[in-house]
């Protein structure tokens, strides 16, 4: 393959995945005016795997493969659409919907970046290394802070219990107890304001 | 220092750059249906780091640094705003403003990573070293691959002539040859199509 080849291969993908910026989340913006995208949501994540690295279980772990993972963690969105995570129904289907939209997403580019994104994808879903369980936290902690800042707005639109928000959040224990403890402690917080119901 | 409190300024700083999502600059997304903001491009720009890094001039580059300075090379904006790259009274102003932005954003952070945050914005902002040269081609070839897709949005709502694109893009030279050779095709390329005059 000529460099010009490669060079419009990544080109494409790189104006494909701008479609990022359309994929809204539950969450909204912690001036409440909109939803927030995947793009944003992204971006939130990698500045706060750079804070909050020293939050981590494992001390030693790989923060340039952890940026890599969360900013192209959503990528599959584009055709997978955004599961809300207290979707019941939209869970059932999401595994399969996404594996297939990786493939296609991922196919845009030569095969050596191909493989390396669907690895750092795959590697966060399955969310068995250190790098991948830190992620997870960071995903799981950004929409809470949103939440937290915006009366609990997903929690009241979908009606959401704080025994379910617990539970969703108990694996960030595996990324860090650290955060985990300040995660509960602000879901308690929520719950205190009103937020949040029992 | 406690802990806690250390945790509670990094969560107060990650909260309050919420806000750089709703700075909009003068691109608009690939679809043409509304402007660009801040974080979007952001992560943009973080992602076409990773992909394209084979072609920065330096192939020793630390590209977790050229990450970290991607990602928050904006946040001064949340108090500067975003000045249009061909606003010729807005540029005269932009250095203080942002100078004075950036003192009280990155103030928020614990002084280590107040230092470090602040280092990485000015090292972007001077262009000296092989990451920020490499930055600087990414920050100019997103807005131009954005315009390329929209019919030169912006250089038709502000009657931007081609001498200037070519003179605005000209020091990406220094961060990548390939690079600054695709982006002169692609400016050629906007010209023969009509949506760039000369």
């Amino acid at each position: 393959m000529e460099v010009n080849e490669r060079l419009q291969q990544q080109i494409n993908f790189i104006l494909e995945i701008d479609k990022l910026k359309n994929v809204y989340r539950q969450s909204v913006i912690t001036d409440g005016s909109r939803e927030e995208n995947d793009a944003e949501h992204s971006w939130h994540l990698a500045v706060m795997a750079i804070l909050l690295q020293e939050y981590a279980n494992d001390p030693a772990l790989d923060i340039l493969k952890v940026l890599k993972m969360v900013l192209i963690h959503d990528l599959v969105e584009i055709y997978a659409g955004d599961t809300f995570i207290y979707d019941l129904e939209g869970n059932k289907s999401k595994a399969e919907r996404e594996k297939r939209a990786a493939a296609r997403i991922f196919s845009l580019l030569p095969k050596d970046q191909e493989k390396e994104f669907r690895d750092l994808w795959e590697e966060f879903e399955s969310r068995n290394t250190s790098e991948a369980k830190y992620a997870a936290v960071l995903d799981r902690l950004e929409p809470l802070l949103l939440n937290s800042r915006t009366g609990g707005h997903t929690w009241r639109k979908f009606n959401v219990k704080s025994d379910k928000v617990f539970q969703k959040n108990a694996h960030t224990r595996e990324g860090s107890v650290q955060l985990w403890n300040f995660i509960n402690d602000l879901i308690t917080d929520c719950i205190a304001k009103g937020y949040l119901e029992e």
